[in-house]
């Protein structure tokens, strides 16, 4: 509810305010309207949801932009630069017409865009006001600045993967038989938030053969001796930076079939992770990552993309999948986290966060990859 | 990001399907399009935001619903009961169009109505691929069936209360001179967790003035002795209904003047909950709490709606607010919560979560409403 300040630099806000209109005017757009999330975050350097009381930075493409915020929730932007960034402020009480402030403001728009997060319960209003204006998605004008991280988005991420690899690193802890997936998701949540993190944004304790459903959260099932558990995690920091790290684990011995796949799934992210430079291909670290897996007969088992970018949202681009031609840059952030997944029995993955360096590649995760035999 | 199953009575589900469907034919609506939130909660039992892949329930004015949903999430709705809904499934796998296959299923509807937390990343395609279509607001549908709860709705709103009230009980262990809110606010945080809810949502720990505005989070103020502490705090438990209430707290002797001004609060406060009663307007509760701020010289000082609704959402309808002359049913569950304010030195909150009963009111939240004053 409450907006939680991050105390951003106000020169690479600034920088980031400026490129972001710029861009906006060279898509043919007379403005971006940008509502709580991630894309508020990182322009203004403010964190917090969309509610149903209307803030949104409006950002002409040539001209001076403004926050039309509640009156109430105007301190929450105390910690903002606001009248350095040139940010005119108006404030809203209950009874007035936010969405058609936002639309005075703009005049007679031509064509709009919006935060991708933006709820339709302000999207539809915003459209009502400006009836002439063609609305259209921010994300191609944000992800163009999003998708290339700075010196301090990358310190966010390295905080944030060593706070979730100090809770993988604690797993033995936890991860025990006779206890369910949901008690020791409930533990990883505790760690999570111990070790640093504002939030537990997703745990998945994959046991068994619920580690063969690649989207599985947590359930009332009892972990067995031998079983094999996909454990994904991670959360926003203070700065609002993600973790996102998946380890596999053995709870006692599970045998050499076990070994024997888990082994093709290390060496195909390994070769994944290694492909990682500028200018190889998004869709290329996606097939590294396949060709191993595919080659030892599991192709068929690996049955999603291999990464996602990752940054203030834990889903953004670049997507490292099949058909993406983007060419990697220095600065751009994601994870590598092939599976190789058997219905009904078992599962295994592997995910690291990376980060695209001038020559090559940095994990911030470094945890062992090797399969980790918990006792039993 | 994954889907929480909540284990809701098919029989429940299928009632609020069948008259959310018939509402939205008695308002001109041909379909209603739910993505993830707490409307999809409501009519599903499945919690859970929306992301990048769309997950939507496309149910129709008249004829069978359906689910579209990513294949890789499917697994998510695995215990709710889709065939004994009546409920096609229809997934999808990357590289197809998602949003067209929402359209294929209404074929030439006139008008939708999406969800109030659809974000723009879904509400946009899918006006693109329903380009003949008026796209309206679900609320006005939604809102009809959501604003009374259910027995099953008020035992979770119970639950919820006697949780954050045990967080208050708590509260002269983190709340001491010499700290800052911040940190009080990360004990609070492990509290709230601890004592039965899956997030902390919201925390709210106002000292001195940071007290006086209502939507303050925490902040690196070192809270001092005399201080007036406003703590706001609340969350989801498992069932996804929300805790919400405040206490306000004196570290050590406020004085006479703080003494005073409180028992004209607590006076406001009691007089609006015993206002609540079938048939009373939610206005009128608005004005039961005003009317002694006012006549005690405080009408100014109390800036903001006396309550929201809460169930699902921490904030849904009813509002009670002046202006709104819905009259309250049974069933109805909102927060009475005037404030007194005075900028720059301290301020002061009581808030209760009621529900209105077929004679009178019930409070979930029991903690005591004097002023606490704990040990400096």
């Amino acid at each position: 509810m409450a907006t939680v300040s991050l105390k951003q630099d106000p020169a690479v806000l600034a920088a980031r305010l400026t490129r972001a209109a710029e861009t906006a005017a060279a898509s043919d757009l007379d403005a971006l309207l940008i509502t709580p999330g991630s894309d508020l975050q990182y322009l203004l350097g403010v964190g917090g949801e969309s509610h149903e009381r209307l803030s949104c930075l409006v950002l002409p493409a040539t001209g001076k932009p403004a926050l039309v915020v509640p009156k109430l929730e105007a301190p929450g932007y105390a910690d903002v630069p606001l009248a350095e960034l040139g940010i005119e402020v108006v404030t809203w009480v209950d009874g007035q017409d936010s969405h058609g402030m936002v639309a005075d403001l703009l005049g007679s728009p031509a064509r709009i865009a919006v935060a991708d997060a933006m709820p339709a319960l302000h999207t539809l209003p915003l459209r009502g006001a400006l009836p002439g204006a063609e609305q259209v998605l921010a994300s191609p004008v944000l992800r163009e600045l999003r998708m290339r991280k700075d010196a301090a988005e990358i310190a966010g991420l390295r905080e944030a993967g060593a706070a979730i690899d100090r809770v993988h690193a604690r797993m033995a802890e936890f991860l025990k038989p006779g206890r369910t997936e949901a008690e020791v998701g409930a533990d990883i949540t505790g760690a999570i938030l111990a070790e640093g993190h504002t939030e537990a944004a997703f745990v998945i304790v994959g046991s068994g053969p619920n580690g063969a459903s690649p989207h599985h959260s947590v359930s009332d099932r009892v972990i067995q001796r031998g079983d094999v558990v996909v454990v994904d995690i991670g959360g926003p920091i203070s700065s609002g930076y993600n973790s996102d790290c998946t380890r596999t684990y053995a709870v006692g011995d599970p045998g050499d079939e076990v070994r024997e796949t888990y082994a093709v799934l290390q060496a195909a992210q390994r070769a994944a992770v290694r492909a990682v430079r500028p200018g190889a291909t998004a869709e290329s670290i996606d097939a590294a990552a396949r060709e191993p897996i595919a080659a030892a007969g599991f192709g068929e088992n690996f049955v999603h993309r291999t990464g996602h970018g990752i940054g203030l949202d834990v889903h953004e681009e670049p997507y490292i999948v099949g058909g993406n031609e983007l060419p990697l840059e220095e600065g751009m952030a994601f994870s590598v986290e092939p599976g190789i997944y058997q219905q009904g029995t078992w599962g295994a993955r592997i995910e690291d966060i990376v980060i695209v360096t001038a020559d090559g590649v940095e994990s911030v995760n470094n945890q062992p990859h090797e399969l980790v035999v918990l006792p039993a």
